[in-house]
């Protein structure tokens, strides 16, 4: 839940209004929703930071706290299931403010007659994820509700992380002549959870990303401890997350398209279902944001790492008062990357 | 999720069986499948601690974290609602490790066509909840799923707290000899639900017991650190809870009826309903188990809170190779006090 204030042309209807599947999409209704239902009744200082991660401080340090849930439809899906997705996506929230992840937990609401055999391959996939990753299911709950008043299953994970001394990194600290980079190419979750729930046959299987990106982090932040943001694009994708920073920090961005890493057969398939990959979620893939002394540094940082193999330098921040993100195209004018304006990928985590 | 290892008759059928309501119930199915697939499957050290929370060091000190999802049916009750309750029962479930509670996580699943102003009142009085307790939810996530796929809302919390130094509250800390008490009257929550699910009319209307408990639990530990064990009979009820901390502690109990504190009216509702009330949950309430020396201090203590006036010994544990938990009914027979064995009151919280 990023929850900066942002204006939006016309207040939610309250009264009279429904939720709809635009208000789940990661774009601008959802942004709408968190802002003037959620944030206005919560209004407390650590929601209000607007971050995927609250901070608080205990008398060892500063931590951060995250939550998720996952619906995805497909439940399995190449390159992963809802269990592992559930560890990566929250160790990744947790792991985007610098911090190192201690622990999840995890809560599951469960549909009536949902085979067990489904329910046990999820929850060791889950397992397997949270040994890879070192960081271990602490606590859990179940519930069942009836037949038809669910979708199988639904997973919500908690998770929580110390933050090195020294480390302060937030949506709000993008300044003008700042570097933007991705860890890798963008869209590969999206596009695998969408040819499987069309029954694409794509010659080459595409497999989504979902990673845990807490081990890269520790690196960056080791040779470039002043980094000012991290964020990983899921929901709504590139586009989304840079609009999102972009109005957290106050900044305009200019990206180049060319530089964008993207697989030629993720672009491919986005062709052949009408997607922009720009607009895809990605699980394992991150945005950072630092000083132009420190870029060098941690991209090397991020190559060096398996997950970072392929990242780059995609842009900079500018001082513009619309808070834009502007693209360079590959032949060469200029566009602006707007907000997702309806629901692109319902349930795509 | 109370996770020791406990025996079953029969093993899950995991290869063909299905989830079904009793694996929701806070009996001995939910024990099992928690037991087997979950417990199994994660295998570490901190879940394996059996309790409603998990244990761990900071360099601060101890902290635990503790989740709950929350799906129950009506979303509006007499006393509370799925807000205010998703507050007050993960608040509680970190409070029962005498830890004083930092702050929540929000994890929000919305049905497609949710009134936004069903919506709004959920989260204000979750907001108000928030307040009233002095723990600010920190971070949140909303996902919203198809018509159908979902009923309503469905909300998970997680909570982190500090445990102070010298506290160390565990289920499996029950000896023979300890004293146990309640904080209350037993079965409010169950039987207020029930009630309005039912379209009961009562004269008097029965109010869910709903509230947050850790600052009568901070008032406990501070007159008597050594408490062994706390937790809060929620589902299931008090049998349910007495029989998971009697295999977890290894000991047996015994019980007396006549000093159970329950409403006239909700033992009247129970009869009609025909329910019994030890297996109703409860969502303001806490099972303590201390010392002997202990009893009169923590007895007092809990009866100068404005949640505990109500507050009885009960019972005392002793030594018994069934770890059974007995009572002495009120017309002076003896009588086990056995784990629910199906679902008796679904979607209770």
């Amino acid at each position: 839940m990023t929850l900066s204030r942002r204006t939006h042309p016309r207040p939610l209807d309250i009264k009279n209004g429904r939720v709809d599947m635009t208000h789940g999409g990661g774009g601008r209704s959802m942004a709408q929703l968190v802002d003037e239902l959620f944030v206005a009744a919560f209004d407390n200082e650590v929601l209000s930071q607007g971050n995927d991660q609250g901070a608080f401080t205990v008398p060892g340090g500063r931590m951060v706290m995250s939550t998720d849930g996952y619906v995805i439809s497909p439940m399995f899906f190449p390159g992963g299931d809802i269990g592992s997705l559930a560890v990566h996506g929250t160790v990744n929230d947790v792991a985007m403010a610098g911090a190192v992840p201690i622990g999840l937990s995890a809560g599951f609401i469960i549909e009536e007659g949902f085979p067990l055999a489904d329910l046990e391959r999820v929850v060791k996939s889950m397992a397997a994820a949270s040994k890879a990753t070192g960081v271990p299911v602490m606590t859990g709950d179940t519930k069942v509700v009836e037949k038809g008043k669910g979708d199988g299953l639904f997973i919500t994970t908690a998770g929580i992380g110390m933050v090195p001394p020294g480390i302060d990194i937030s949506g709000d600290k993008a300044r003008p002549g700042d570097v933007i980079m991705v860890s890798g190419t963008m869209g590969d979750h999206g596009v695998a959870v969408m040819s499987q729930r069309e029954s694409l046959g794509f010659e080459t299987e595409i497999l989504s990303d979902s990673a845990a990106l807490h081990t890269m982090v520790a690196d960056m932040v080791t040779v470039a401890p002043g980094i000012r943001v991290l964020r990983d694009p899921t929901r709504g994708g590139l586009a989304a997350t840079l609009n999102e920073i972009a109005v957290q920090s106050g900044v305009g961005m200019e990206i180049r398209e060319r530089d964008i890493p993207i697989k030629p057969q993720v672009l491919g398939a986005c062709e052949l279902l009408g997607l922009d990959p720009l607009y895809v979620a990605n699980e394992g893939k991150l945005i950072c944001i630092c000083g132009p002394d420190d870029a060098e540094s941690v991209l090397a940082a991020m190559q060096a790492h398996p997950l970072g193999v392929d990242a780059k330098m995609i842009g900079v921040c500018d001082e513009d008062p619309h808070y834009f993100v502007r693209m360079k195209t590959a032949i060469g004018g200029t566009r602006v990357v707007d907000w997702l304006a309806g629901e692109q990928l319902p349930r795509i985590c």
